[in-house]
């Protein structure tokens, strides 16, 4: 499908906002989103952003209104000691009636030759054991799976855990 | 143990690429390791830096020569669609005849506290299921393994596969 692809800018950030509600709803996380798209919006196009973002659109058409993304693809650049520069994929999307139509893999293709343009050796993201279509996806582009292949564990530490490290150390 | 927690500098990076190296022989990793010092010190000090490292030093005594590093934390932030600000915690290391003596700890709630203060809300990294001081020193500290509760994968995508990615979408 013929669509296309931009960076995000301020403007976009309502809309990505409900995009990610959906996909938060998707995962059976909605109670789980905590940041709205004023949050989103200071994050990402302040004056040191947290996080880059493109956006696709389909091509828009004499009369209709200016179209909204169907799907965007949020990034940030990260470093592996390993490897060097690297890019990590935070989320990826395309809406549900526009699936199956390449979107996606034009999303993807443009992070990679963003990545590529700032010298990363490799991208990095996360998928659910049960998001089957996510994972055949990713498998067909020719993705490794680092918690099959080497065992590797995705861990986190909250906001409440951090706030109690860092009154440990001052207590020392 | 009393120690010195202090940001890297350029001037670190050829030792700190001796402890990246341990670090890599350690998780039988080292044919994996293709940076060099000069390549993290472009990649840490440049105009546009791919990551931040903290460093501990023990305490310089009278008539002993300046001290290296004895451990490191390298991290980077990054974003979360769901909640917004974050950490990614790339590695943490102390030499192994200083462990067991808080420096780890200290490392990471210096992260932390950096973290806090850029508006974090959480931090994210990952371990290796074979490596039990590591996960058991995490989970002390409250970390939650997200592999585990939420069966979430480290996927991959190599500097080969993503040159492939972009040359399909050229050929379109």
């Amino acid at each position: 499908m013929e669509c296309l692809i931009r960076e995000a800018t301020s403007d976009d950030c309502e809309h990505l906002m409900s995009l990610i509600q959906e996909i938060a709803a998707f995962h059976h996380l909605l109670d789980d989103v905590t940041i709205n798209s004023q949050v989103l919006k200071a994050d990402g196009f302040g004056k040191d952003p947290f996080y880059k973002c493109i956006v696709a659109e389909l091509p828009v058409e004499n009369g209709r209104k200016q179209a909204c993304p169907i799907g965007y693809a949020l990034y940030f650049f990260g470093y592996s000691v390993n490897h060097g520069r690297m890019v990590y994929l935070e989320n990826l999307y395309v809406v549900s009636e526009c699936r199956g139509k390449g979107i996606g893999k034009q999303l993807l293709s443009k992070v990679a030759e963003i990545a590529l343009a700032a010298g990363c050796v490799e991208m990095k993201f996360v998928t659910m054991e049960w998001n089957h279509p996510a994972k055949e996806f990713y498998n067909c582009l020719g993705a490794h799976d680092a918690t099959e292949s080497e065992q590797l564990h995705c861990m986190e530490l909250g906001h409440a855990t951090l706030q109690r490290l860092v009154q440990s150390r001052k207590e020392l």
